[in-house]
């Protein structure tokens, strides 16, 4: 890799129009992290793109002159994808922020990547539509989001972002701009080189538009709140409820001293706090009665096998209060400690129990506190180790010690190294640990064959 | 590539049970072609796979000694992906048929290979469980479905076998086990190489067993046949159908030709053959109330914009005679002439009538007929050109060029070489005309990262 001269920046200046490249101390500090990495790692020179045909002139320079680019969003991924390791050139798309496209009749959105998720999801609702992938959070990129095959709440019944992205347009380390897929609901024409650009965060290609796959919006949705004792009692419904034929959106786990937590970090009162631990679902359809039949039987199904009680989120007041304080889980864990890093592991549904109780037992041992809540419904939590009062030298120990026994006990579950924010630099050696050199070396041979120079997000997944 | 001596069959014998490989005239014809490609290919020796270690041992001789190896199913292909080009190593998984294990809390089945599409379905729904990828070839292995990504009927609401598969093990060239994803609902760690070997069409890896997911069986689904005068009105309501937030499972476009064609293919009559053309919906849901809304919704829908009737498929006599008939058309039209080639080509929804529309004036031109149907509701056509009474050296003329311009009509309305069946050998210039040499170099570049010597599946795809 070689460092940017000042010539290169001077070429670098003439691709873009005036006023799009930043160096030196113009790079906000912002840039140099993402929302939960560690360490600051400027890039030389910060590009802020308006269109594809810029972000392949600057590519093509690259390339030939071998610097590292990276392509970052609104910067909110917490394993440092978007994070300008080895300097080089940082490419920002947050500003490539337009809906390009509603094609009503074959139900696709075309956008720019820089679209926030939460614009695109107004967008569809304002216009009686749905944009199903819901991570929690909703001011990330929509190109992030493909980047990292972002999960989210709704993953029980819609799936991931991988199941509404319909085409992708690319530009490639040599500046060549290609087309995948369109809008066509199904394809079987060679190896679908888009499902590889979907969770490759930035180190194949930069995605330059999407077409996405929307869906009618459901005229019903409700959630419930299921207060249970203990964790044990509550978990072990979940297989039950999915094989129930209600057809949950969403099933999420919390305990109550992450609720306490939300609620001093927001101010704001939660509906109930005196259990233990609680069931959050959502349950949506066509119609009020078929939404009200579904959440009923699972009321009563939990009802019946210890749940406390059974509170029904329909008030537009209650909804906030529940999801508000949802969606303030991570950044209330934050607030708790001076530092946290996070294992995002997913696992069979039926193994989230004995995952936790699992990392109870590292608590005690290791004598750190590890907060954690999840997508129980497909098996993905949120972890957390946290720093508290620990000096540096014991947190590097503990923060070690703590993941490479957890992801190892995931393996042994049979489960994944991330479930839905990916891998970037601070996850890479855990990967490497569970998917064995064989599934390496192939990974290694694709990034090859994309990019013969290693120039795209270098330091990244492989 | 080479071609095996009598000493080196000798040495894979030796990696086999007895009984187990076939040579020269012990190999049936019938592993000579699949169900529609042109010409005879042989290979050298047939191996009957029993276990994924017999396979791995011949994968690693054959890697050494550079021989073709092609993994083969039951045979039904339409574009001769599992068929020996280059002779070679034939490796039959049909014998590989065993459902492993039913995991009910995660709901996943873990399957080897060759067990069919039909008895997995069958395993599920004795179940009150559902497989929803459903292929009109219900006697395809399941192998062979992950090796196409087969779409099938109900894509419109389940989506494709992609959506399906949740975890591959798969024998690489150099005779390595790798296990990729598992009982894990999303993962996000790393390229999604699964996502690469589903629709590989055995170029990159042999599948030895699959984890896919089931879901809970709907308690109704009702058929509705929809007659229309003319195609134009039919087809142009299929937006407005998939807007109607009825959420259909299947959206079938028939007209009567090919209704005729298969009434005498079969020797049963259809319920109606009067009207030019129709629409076959069916509508599944958890409660017969849920599922009679919505398809009164549609019925209504249709009646008020140009459709003669609405038929309920109700009984079983009803639903079989009308299924039935659906699932016959590929064999009437084989019935009905000496030669037929098949166009796969999938398009945005709405350009499926212009599309069509392309069809009859090439007909006309060409003076060939091009009879049709197909999955409307996902755009994915079946177009068959069929030679009738043409000479040799005048079919070969009509058919190249007759595939040449739908293809590129295709291109024009932003479609695919293929939706659902692959690309084989006999699709593979038309994947080269659509994706461009960009496209085609990075899917030489991931071919050569999983099989350097080039011994899987020679001539396919790249």
């Amino acid at each position: 890799m070689n460092r940017l001269t000042k010539k290169d920046i001077a070429v670098l200046k003439g691709l873009v129009p005036e006023g799009c490249l930043y160096t030196g101390k113009q790079i906000s500090e912002d840039y140099a992290h993402d929302e939960l990495s560690a360490g600051s790692y400027k890039p030389q020179a910060l590009i802020k793109a308006e269109d594809e045909k810029q972000i392949s002139a600057v590519m093509k320079y690259a390339n030939t002159r071998r610097f590292p680019v990276v392509a970052r969003g609104a910067g909110t991924g917490l394993v440092g994808g978007a994070v300008a390791l080895y300097g080089g050139i940082m490419i920002d798309l947050s500003g490539m922020d337009r809906i390009l496209e509603l094609d009503s009749e074959n139900l696709t959105v075309t956008v720019q990547p820089g679209v926030l998720l939460m614009d695109l999801q107004k967008y569809a609702d304002d216009r009686e539509l749905m944009y199903p992938p819901d991570p929690g959070e909703k001011a990330a990129t929509v190109g992030g989001n493909i980047s990292t095959n972002a999960g989210g709440m709704r993953a029980v019944k819609y799936g991931v972002t991988r199941d509404y992205v319909m085409g992708l347009t690319v530009v490639l380390p040599d500046g060549e701009i290609v087309e995948m897929g369109g809008k066509v609901a199904k394809n079987s024409s060679g190896y679908s080189l888009m499902d590889l650009f979907i969770g490759s965060e930035g180190t194949l290609g930069i995605i330059t538009s999407a077409v996405l796959r929307l869906i009618p919006k459901p005229a019903s949705s409700v959630s419930l709140l299921i207060p249970f004792p203990g964790m044990e009692t509550a978990l072990s419904l979940i297989p039950r409820i999915i094989l129930s034929k209600t057809d949950p959106t969403a099933v999420e786990y919390m305990e109550r001293d992450i609720i306490l937590m939300a609620e001093a970090y927001l101010g704001k009162k939660f509906p109930d706090s005196a259990s233990g631990c609680y069931l959050l679902l959502t349950f949506d359809g066509q119609s009020v009665a078929e939404v009200e039949t579904r959440y009923e039987a699972v009321a009563d199904l939990c009802l019946a096998n210890g749940a406390t009680d059974a509170w029904i989120v329909d008030t537009d007041e209650r909804h906030t209060s529940v999801w508000g304080a949802r969606g303030a889980f991570l950044e209330a864990i934050k607030a708790s400690t001076p530092g946290i890093d996070e294992c995002d592991v997913v696992l069979p549904r039926n193994k989230v129990c004995d995952f936790i109780l699992y990392t109870h037992e590292l608590a005690e041992e290791l004598q750190v506190r590890i907060p954690y809540f999840g997508h129980a419904g497909d098996g993905n939590l949120h972890v957390y180790v946290c720093r508290d009062r620990m000096d540096k030298e014991r947190w590097d120990e503990v923060l070690a010690e703590a993941f490479g026994r957890m992801y190892k006990k995931a393996a042994e579950f049979g489960g994944q190294v991330s479930g839905e924010h990916g891998i970037g630099f601070a996850k890479r050696e855990y990967l490497h640990a569970l998917l064995g050199e064989a599934q390496m070396r192939l990974m290694r041979g694709i990034k090859k064959a994309f990019d013969p120079n290693g120039i795209l997000n270098p330091g990244k997944i492989v």
